[in-house]
């Protein structure tokens, strides 16, 4: 494949697919948009992008189909559906489904697409909006590694860091296993918090000496400030990060790997998810803890 | 008090007294040493430095003596003894103890210092050899607020921040608040890399991967290789690290704060320290959870 | 319904089906037999029962019919299979399941039985062989209340106590909840054993404190004694017990139940038997603790 | 010592005191009574105890002098006042303390005792009011095996059961395992209840199923009513279970025991302590739970 040559497609045109599908265009490639609502393609036309009816049409035109869908019922109505990706896949082309979904879903779509003789990758990212935007996502993919080789000057354009993982499933795994990490930072990170400030500490001080030394980080930076303030406006809900830890416990029973930390954290979320932080940012769980 | 015409003390020159004396005497401040070992003072004397015989003797002649001793019984006796610091102090003249010390000693020290008419300041550090000869420790003091003040010429070239955190006590305090955190986040990290390795991820790519994201600090980037290596090459002692969690529980029960993360942890540093790993490093409790 | 008049049926002659058989015969009931292996049948033959070729002919003939299978497997070929309990229910006619089965599959063989005009009962028992052949088993029972009436008469033949809980599946989780009861209260038992021997307190007085106590109870009794000797013959395989503790954490995430002693509780066991304790008794968590 | 000729005394007429001593003089013992408010002896008096003016009189006056007083200190200022046991032990004359303290006072008097010639036994006892009036009390008892064997016919007139298990402290020992225990199996028993509950299963018929089962015991039929309830009304303070299962923990890290349960447990007794259920029953447990 000639990079240059490459058509690519874009399904899902929401806040994450629209700055993505932008920073495609922007670097020079032909690109193909589609989405549910039809209107949103109009800024990418502007910017120009060709529009197509139907997510078969784009499967059908493009090289590579790049999409970042709501959820999994969308990623999988999206395929399956009725002028579905599925109707016009083949020949080799690819198809690279960028949002978070379950490894079920992810193994669905990837056997349908192979059985129709068209190459899949999963392809979720960490990151949200700014590093969309910024096209500093961290790619974490899974799958067909001929498509994983071709996709990558466009990957290369949506993140700053893109990785094979393995099978398709892996991608989702990983997501998995650093949201599990994060989810017993957060509470250690509040808990050390809370008993500092009991005990008169200054919790700016804290915050100050953390920075300084060996786990500043990224996730303290700025998640500190919005405990101390009490402010829990949502980045992160809560509730995915709980359902997170379930998960990462459960893979766990699988595996066979006992995860004393992760399964108090996993309790201390549940109870923040009982008293209602559900829909708050991850930060909340603060407020069962202090 | 005029910085310039401040003459210092300087207690201790082992690994870390050494680098720090060495650091104040190449700022040209006016620096006196006093080591138990005498002939650990002749290399600090060729770059500039004055000696003396006796702590006693440092206090006594110096406006800011600092002291950085092995252990709570060191200390003590370095002020306590014959000889010892608090037969030279008074007149306003400052004692600053940068040795990890437990609150009581810390608090004896402060006692007798004050009423001898001296000024004291604890002033334990976060960092080891290295920060210590960068000049990059973090300085947690507590105490003298005018001492802090007055010594914060030289404070300032042995480390990149200094902090006065309240009254004497607040230093370990938040040392201990501090490592309490690290602890969970260490054992965090290695249900993580643990969960993932065993899901067929490479421990690598973890490591790219939390490199790359809002949980990307110094500790995971420095212990990580060691934990995929099963390198435990003691740098914090595993033994140390289960006495921080220890006493930051027992402080939690004094304070009245719930600490379900960290007592997860402790117990599995505790079981660590039972399989035999108290002297290797704290990343040796990955050998329990692996 | 008369009781004296009642036939009932009976499906599964493995170890607690012939004993729980047995009894209703030796009482006088008109019981029809069926084994997949013919053969076991003889022995209740031989003690007055009728033996019969399918349970889809049991079902026809008898107006209450008992099953106590190995696995949910089995319960759903019994029921659903050619020649299966469906084939034969229907005119207002009982269906019994005291096999222990997950709540879907109690569900499902439920509205199959009511589609087809039959009253349906789950029946899961606490208690294993001793109880069964003494007829002092515990009954947790969920379903048709008017099925569990007219069953009493032979019910109270094979239980101590019958208990009607609610609607189907309500018996499968009272299993759980007191099985989770026990999986902590073993670690916790555990716990102390080993605790107090480290500090030189003798195993057997622990166990004869505890028996003369406020927590005397048939369990300490029975499996202290093992935990002692190192004896984890098998009465109620480890594995079991793990995958009841973690069906009730799935249930606690679904209810909204925070339950942190069980998470722990569940760490340990899965540490058991990551170690190879699955098929030995639950007394072998005993190997991790002490 | 023949048993029909040994004058016994005893310090102490509380709740527990009363009841004691009483059991003493109806077995027909020769009983020397004293108490700090003196009044309190008449009714003893009047069943035909004699009276001493201190406590050293009694001990100098009785073979062997009993005393249960309300807490370490109440036992220290009995021994080491003026007019103390010290003052009138000796002769190999026998002071038991029936007490519930701490290690060290129990050692401190140990030896106190020693030294004037005298034998000491700690002897803390298992059981409240009605097991004191009842004599069904269970005696732990550390230290000089030859008086436990002398005072035999008199313990056992106060209680059901008595132990001699090893050198002084091993009694306490023995307390703190048991209660730690208790403390596990009552989160786990709330955890379960409450579960249940909130899966619609009646709360009385998981008491009835509970008492039917492996795991019925006097706590669960007594405590269970009172968590249905919600009535907390103290027979043992929540404060001193948190206490009890600090101090296990403590002697764990001592020993080397790891209680993963129990650490889980004490988190969820201090929640209880923070939000102010300390003078409650350990049963308001409960309310942090359900």
């Amino acid at each position: 494949m000639t990079p240059n040559t490459i058509r690519y497609g874009f399904l899902g045109l929401g806040i994450m697919g629209r700055a993505m599908a932008t920073n495609l265009i922007r670097a020079g490639f032909d690109v193909t948009v589609w989405n549910r609502t039809a209107e949103r393609c109009a800024p990418l036309v502007a910017l120009g992008a060709r529009q197509a009816a139907t997510p078969a049409e784009v499967a059908a035109r493009c090289d590579i189909t790049f999409a970042i869908l709501a959820d999994p019922a969308a990623a999988r109505e999206t395929c399956f559906g009725a002028e579905g990706v599925l109707a016009g896949i083949g020949g080799n082309r690819g198809y690279i489904d960028m949002s978070t979904v379950d490894d079920q879903t992810a193994r669905d779509i990837s056997e349908a697409i192979a059985a129709r003789g068209g190459r899949f990758l999963e392809a979720p990212v960490s990151g949200t909006k700014k590093p969309a935007e910024d096209g500093t996502l961290v790619i974490l993919a899974g799958g067909d590694r001929s498509l994983f080789d071709d996709a990558g000057p466009a990957l290369d354009k949506l993140g700053k860091k893109r990785m094979h993982l393995g099978d398709v499933g892996q991608g989702a795994r990983m997501k998995l296993v650093v949201n599990m990490i994060m989810g017993s930072m957060l509470t250690a990170f509040s808990e050390g918090l809370s008993l500092g400030m009991k005990g008169n500490l200054d919790g700016a001080q804290i915050l100050e000496v953390l920075e300084a030394g060996a786990m500043a980080c990224p996730m303290f930076k700025g998640k500190g400030p919005m405990l101390l303030a009490g402010d829990y406006s949502t980045s992160f809900p809560l509730k995915h990060m709980q359902k997170d830890l379930r998960l990462a416990i459960a893979l766990s029973e699988e595996l066979g790997q006992t995860l004393h930390t992760a399964a108090a954290t996993n309790e201390i979320f549940k109870r923040a998810l009982i008293a209602g932080h559900g829909e708050a940012d991850i930060a909340a769980v603060h407020s069962i803890i202090r």
